[in-house]
């Protein structure tokens, strides 16, 4: 019997605090070599490609994520959980809300691991989906004081502070300026769609961690190298990933690559994180590849054991 | 809203007449442009792979199925169908039915277009799930007056044989060896897992239509050089998925590969069929890509339809 989920499926079962709690066994389990997560494979199919992203926990299950690229309202993406004794397929998730939400959780456990331990207040640049899941997963790991947000449209960024407010608990307010929004703050996320900098890391307070979840490669980017010239830390959730980036990422190029840190070896202590109050850290999120099976395999055990 | 379909809904409600003019239309389509059918793509995952084969039909749908190389007892393949317009996913088959009836459609097309009008025996090699739809598509495209089946289990044949007369109700019966299966017949059927020849060419009427199923590469085979020496006709489904096979389909080679004929291309008109009633036609079915897609976007029609 597969179990079909659909995007108000995972809104409600699917909690920050159990994410992020997948994200960090699945970094681990990365790290450990128990999570296979190869290259994603690709199919020409004539003004768009259908990509398929697969992972592997060993003895447990396997799967992947498809997704294509003709730019269509509704994405369909799609995740597949098999069992990996059986081959039969426990559970399907069909839309946007897994993936967003995996994103988040790596977001959540990267300001766990990196920032500081009274971090209480996020700065957030981009109001879409997927600045919604950065402060929804770092609301669970930290106790937030205050975020701020800005994006260009002024409605959206009011919205989204709206959103925080009701549905996090944490004042917020929306700011007329990136400048604005990322000042003084413990935490930053970079959440946007944008192919040329939007943050001046002059802007930033010593101590800052800043999560990037949007373009970062050479060609196009929402930061620039002075925030990589600024960081202390440099840590991404999948060096591999990171490194075949065309054109590649701009943290996976000297003088950088050297210092790309895994998340996984930082959270299995076997790589420093943070080691003083005023360093700034900077967690260049790839979407390590399996991340999502491995959040549907969470969610289909939480729904059996709910019968 | 994504319709799920079990193999159980698959069986209820795609016939064969349906799956023969669904395939007819895919091959059309693959022949004009209008079905686009990229190479498989796949991903490794240690002991097994991820495998995912495309298909776009231009302005209508696109999807893909994915199945996998671990060797799993229940092997979980999914078809998916996406609408073309909004990138929606408005379909999904779990299972091997959907899969096995695409390829059963294909070789109906393949007896309707190059068997002998007058064709009404079939003679089959294998018991398996190949071979019922091999079958069961050929009752739909010729009446049938009697089956013949050799596969080597005889437990296997005798239940096969059963189940021809009752679901097609057709005469049938198990015989002791392939050269008894298959002499005096009009239609041959190949469906076996066998990596060495299982027929000899010799053993063969004049006249007859073979479809062959199983493997058919240079290092494994379950028919040898003597039947494409002894075939007037030698066509194939997907002439570029025939030259991609690595290693080499042994009717892709030559002196083989320049009589290789696209049954599209014979049912458009465009090249020709059998021309005598003497005349022995190979079918060498390579399984067209985008057709489980193009017959699922069918069963998902009649399902809305019949809601």
């Amino acid at each position: 019997m597969t179990l079909l989920f659909s995007d108000d499926d995972v809104a409600a079962a699917v909690d920050a605090p159990l994410t992020v709690a997948a994200m960090r066994d699945a970094l681990l389990a990365a790290y450990a070599g128990r999570l296979i997560a190869p290259p994603r494979a690709s199919a020409p199919l004539g003004g768009g490609r259908m990509v398929l992203t697969a992972g592997h926990l060993t003895g447990q299950w396997y799967g992947f994520r498809s997704y294509d690229t003709f730019g269509h309202p509704e994405s369909g993406q799609l995740v597949v959980l098999h069992d990996a004794t059986t081959g039969a397929v426990r559970a399907i998730a069909v839309g946007e809300e897994l993936g967003s939400r995996r994103t988040g959780g790596l977001g959540g456990v990267a300001v766990d691991a990196l920032a500081r331990a009274d971090a209480a207040t996020v700065g957030v640049v981009g109001s879409g989906r997927q600045a919604w899941t950065q402060v929804w997963a770092a609301a669970a790991v930290r106790p937030l004081r205050e975020v701020t947000v800005y994006s260009r449209s002024a409605a959206r960024r009011e919205a989204f502070a709206a959103r925080v407010r009701a549905e996090l608990g944490v004042p917020a307010r929306a700011v007329g300026s990136a400048a604005a929004a990322v000042r003084d703050r413990d935490v930053v996320v970079l959440a946007t769609t944008s192919t040329v900098p939007v943050l001046d890391a002059a802007d930033l307070a010593p101590g800052t961690h800043v999560n990037t979840v949007g373009f970062k490669q050479a060609d196009r980017h929402e930061f620039g190298t002075d925030l990589l010239d600024a960081a202390d830390l440099l840590v991404t959730d999948s060096p591999g990933q990171a490194a075949a980036y065309v054109p590649p990422m701009l943290a996976a190029v000297e003088p950088y690559a050297g210092r790309l840190r895994d998340l996984g070896a930082v959270l299995a202590g076997e790589a420093p994180g943070r080691t003083t109050a005023d360093q700034i850290s900077v967690f260049c999120s790839t979407g390590l590849a399996g991340t999502e099976v491995f959040l549907l395999d969470r969610l289909a055990r939480v729904a059996v054991s709910a019968r």
